[in-house]
């Protein structure tokens, strides 16, 4: 039977994972079982698609935005539509909710999971800004349906990292993180170390579509608090939220703070640390020197890593994409697989 | 029901997994629904014992070891049992196969993993013998008999590299992996880049333990080989051998190279490289010059890490322990929950 997929959002992870999909069909039937057909589509600029009825296919999809930059070429294409009525009317099985981030309401997306969970759909996301406003809350109300309530995305891409703290790590004991979580800020203090004062890296980061026209998210240390949320939320089961995080930005870095460090034989990196031993996990964001041979001293322009310390195994790094369109859309896919395999 | 547990061996891991078992045994109950008994240990010089009818707890277990530093002292101890009476006579669910890595033959545990399949029993091992000479073999005895056979602790010990690599990243298109896959080795590089030279910085590892008395198996390459093998292997469906891997050792370096890789801005760290895009993989081991804002650079001492490149994500790097008692006790843990999880 083919899994109904729906989505919320076409922009860059939402294109990423259809090219994924539609590359991967043939795999995807063979290796996993995993047969699909599109649903529905709400694209705020592009144009939605409602196809309840006979589905609609990849290939399609991509005719249509490639041929004309949006989704109106396809049968059931309706640019009136709304996300709600993508989710309510499509019958899909699982949603992609690929919204924008909101980190202070989390919204439109709290709003459109609640909804997908009251039609019976599963959902998997990308998006931060549900997963650490109201984490604990939606994996209850797809708890009392049945439904899973995935995000691996959510933090570095499809680096697998929410798996391997809460499925292979599990046991070990996790106390404590440190983690290059936002790539924007590690490709400026990469590019500070190279020689480039604060303004022309960030300038360059935006050049390179790193960073954003307004890069408040990035520098100041929300995006990479909000992920530092979701990870200690989900291990410990706490509820903190970023008013909790100590932040500081990276805006006042010169080149002589670098250098300076760089003749101390360090290097200084924005980590987020989490101490998980407490009942309130406590989180902070910041620029730190580290010593060179740390495994995250290493971790060079937007590539991410995160350290676990645990227990058993002492500490365990992982490195990988912590960006990127079709980097997003296989954490999606990669969730979407596990949703097969719990429900087949 | 308990779940009953029989060990060949009860060396460092043995003990390591014994010690986890003991400490976890509420969480295990609690999180995981894992409950267990110890039906039969077979320990070469420290004495067996059989327990098929009652079974026998860690505790005891662990007071007849620290006491006496044998088993003898339990109900059912016998040093006259041999591992086939505990593999054919225990009537245990799992079997630990923790015997001592032969890479020329994989036996005497090849036998005994086999004699285990015989009597419907699920096989976990640390053991490289066995995985890197017959994996192939094994895992299609396994599945004629709908049994499980994992090994995730014969590679980088409870690092999740096994997992990662077939499970998270399975669809993400590994195409080659290059990794530090031998402590032993690395922390001898480590020491002569601090000053040491071969002789003494091999003096210090067999000192501290990391090297055996003959330490060819590690110097030589061998060890890395054989877990190259493994995993090319595993990920490829091929048998290769390790007679294809391109294998140098280290006992030829001096201060000298290391300094002249030092002035070029590198690093010299012993790899496992494949690439696995041709049908039969392409694998060697020795010492390789690495830039040193390679994520594989900041290794250090007896740390093992492994770089995976990947056609959606890139690479993806992770590093944890290569080794220790309790940290492969910890990967067999891991793979008895993943059998009790599929046979709950």
């Amino acid at each position: 039977m083919k899994i109904k997929i729906a989505m919320i959002g076409f922009g860059n992870v939402g294109q990423g994972i259809t090219r994924i999909l539609h590359a991967e069909r043939q795999t995807l039937l063979i290796d996993h079982g995993f047969d699909f057909e599109i649903v529905g589509i709400f694209g705020r600029s592009k144009g939605s698609v409602l196809a309840a009825e006979k589905g609609t296919d990849t290939s399609q999809v991509l005719k249509s935005f490639d041929s004309q930059g949006d989704l109106l070429a396809l049968d059931g294409a309706d640019s009136e539509l709304t996300a709600m009525d993508i989710i309510e009317r499509s019958g899909a099985d699982i949603l992609l909710e690929m919204s924008p981030t909101d980190l202070e309401t989390g919204q439109p997306a709290i709003d459109y999971i609640k909804a997908a969970f009251k039609q019976n759909v599963h959902v998997v996301t990308c998006n931060k800004g549900p997963v650490a406003l109201a984490m604990h809350e939606l994996l209850e109300l797809a708890e009392e349906k049945e439904l899973q309530f995935l995000f691996e995305g959510s933090v570095m891409a499809g680096s697998p990292v929410i798996n391997l703290a809460t499925q292979n790590l599990a046991g070990a004991g996790i106390t404590s993180f440190k983690g290059i979580l936002n790539g924007t800020t590690n490709f400026i203090l990469t590019r500070m170390k190279q020689g480039a004062d604060y303004q022309a890296a960030l300038a360059e980061a935006k050049d390179l579509g790193y960073a954003e026209a307004d890069p408040t998210n990035d520098v100041e240390g929300y995006d990479a608090a909000a992920k530092g949320v979701i990870l200690s939320n989900l291990l410990t089961g706490a509820e903190t939220t970023l008013n909790d995080v100590a932040c500081t930005g990276i805006s006042h870095l010169t080149i002589e703070d670098i250098e300076s460090a760089r003749e101390k034989g360090q290097i200084i990196k924005v980590l987020v640390e989490a101490d998980l031993c407490e009942a309130m996990p406590e989180i902070s964001v910041g620029p730190v020197h580290l010593p060179l041979d740390d495994p995250l001293a290493a971790i060079n322009g937007a590539m991410n890593a995160i350290t676990f310390e645990t227990k058993i195994l002492g500490p365990v790094t992982i490195s990988g994409p912590g960006a990127g369109r079709e980097e997003t859309g296989f954490a999606m896919l990669a969730d979407m697989l596990q949703i097969h395999k719990m429900n087949g």
